[in-house]
């Protein structure tokens, strides 16, 4: 069975595993909602954060590594744009698996009351 | 500006970190996937995993922090079972974020078009 499902989960699994990774932490979470904004540059990004240039960088490289977040250099300045349809797979999940967990509990639920 | 939104964030933000970690990885997907037919006892859940039941037990104790899985213990037995509502917090959250971002980068191209 778990077999089964990770096979057929294998084509969307690391990118899953990588947006909801990328969105388990209040500052990257705060770099999406600053980038909602309109684009940044990565000091502008860092300059409201209490934390240090690497450690924005290293959060940032979670971001684009999960496609919610894509960067481009013009000269020596990195401007990083949102990417909101990285946004869509996660939630596409999360609707999807939802609805069949919930129709799945509501049948046991069913069942077990006639069996009473 | 991130200081404002990290206060408006506050309630539900140690929720959201939780249930994202939680999401974040396929062997607690699986887990979520088997409880989703049912409750399953803690050897259940680890029948099908190719890991000691020490690691399952640690997935086990992330999900239950998230709020995603609740058990109960019964003589010797640890019962767990998958608790729906738990998903609805994180998708709650990526609709209402998604629907914001898009609205606003809508805004900015409309504006970045009528500048051009």
């Amino acid at each position: 069975m778990a077999r089964r499902l990770i096979l057929k989960w294998m084509p969307n699994q690391e990118r899953i595993d990588a947006t909801f990774q990328a969105l388990a932490d209040p500052t990257r979470r705060g770099m999406l909602e600053r980038l909602a904004r309109g684009p940044a540059s990565v000091s502008e990004l860092a300059a409201p954060l209490a934390m240090s240039l690497p450690a924005v960088v290293q959060h940032l490289k979670l971001l684009e590594a999960s496609g919610l977040v894509r960067s481009s250099k013009a000269g020596r300045v990195r401007t990083c744009r949102l990417e909101p349809a990285g946004l869509k797979a996660a939630e596409g999940w999360l609707t999807e698996r939802r609805s069949v967990w919930e129709a799945r509990l509501e049948r046991l639920g069913g069942y077990l009351a006639e069996e009473m």
